[in-house]
């Protein structure tokens, strides 16, 4: 994703992060990439950051315009399917928080 | 971290997304820990959450009781004079994002 996508806070955040199970990597792999694609057809999405550690934990921050456009996806019914079946099948735990961003900064670039 | 620190939403965040450089593992695994200890003596922090891919690309999100015990974490002296050093040595760029969690859901535990 590129950085210059995102726009000036404020906006919003979904974070989820989630433990892994062992099951069915490509069957995850190939809906996540599927999530990812839906969620880039949607107003207001400028993209997300996601992270996973070798031990299967990992972090998704998908970044939303305004409140209105993550619940807009959130009740997109392709993407809430998918959702509820993969976290059922997929996750050995996991937690979603909604958030606003007040604020962000980030490194200059390289001179 | 334990689940079960983490307080009731409303609570802020820090989500600081990076790319780490190959520079030195042993002098930032160090300082990650000493980091780390630092944040669990502020009032207010029930904890963190961190991923890190095999590329390097890492998210850490730490939780905050309040913007006010954020705010003193960020000032307090041997964190921000670590965070300036270890931010210059350690990166090839990174953002940081100050959010207001405003709802929060996780999944049930295994019956």
């Amino acid at each position: 994703m590129s950085d210059s996508r995102l726009p000036e806070p404020p906006y919003h955040v979904a974070i989820f992060s989630a433990q892994r199970n062992a099951a069915d990597d490509a069957g995850y792999a190939a809906t996540a990439q599927r999530m990812f694609e839906l969620a880039a057809q949607q107003p207001g999405f400028p993209g997300a950051e996601s992270a996973r550690d070798a031990a299967g934990f990992g972090i998704t921050v998908s970044y939303w315009r305004d409140e209105a456009a993550l619940l807009a996806w959130r009740d997109q019914p392709d993407q809430a399917a998918t959702r509820a079946h993969g976290r059922a099948r997929w996750y050995d735990h996991y937690q979603v928080r909604i958030a606003r961003v007040g604020r962000a900064y980030r490194s200059r670039p390289a001179a």
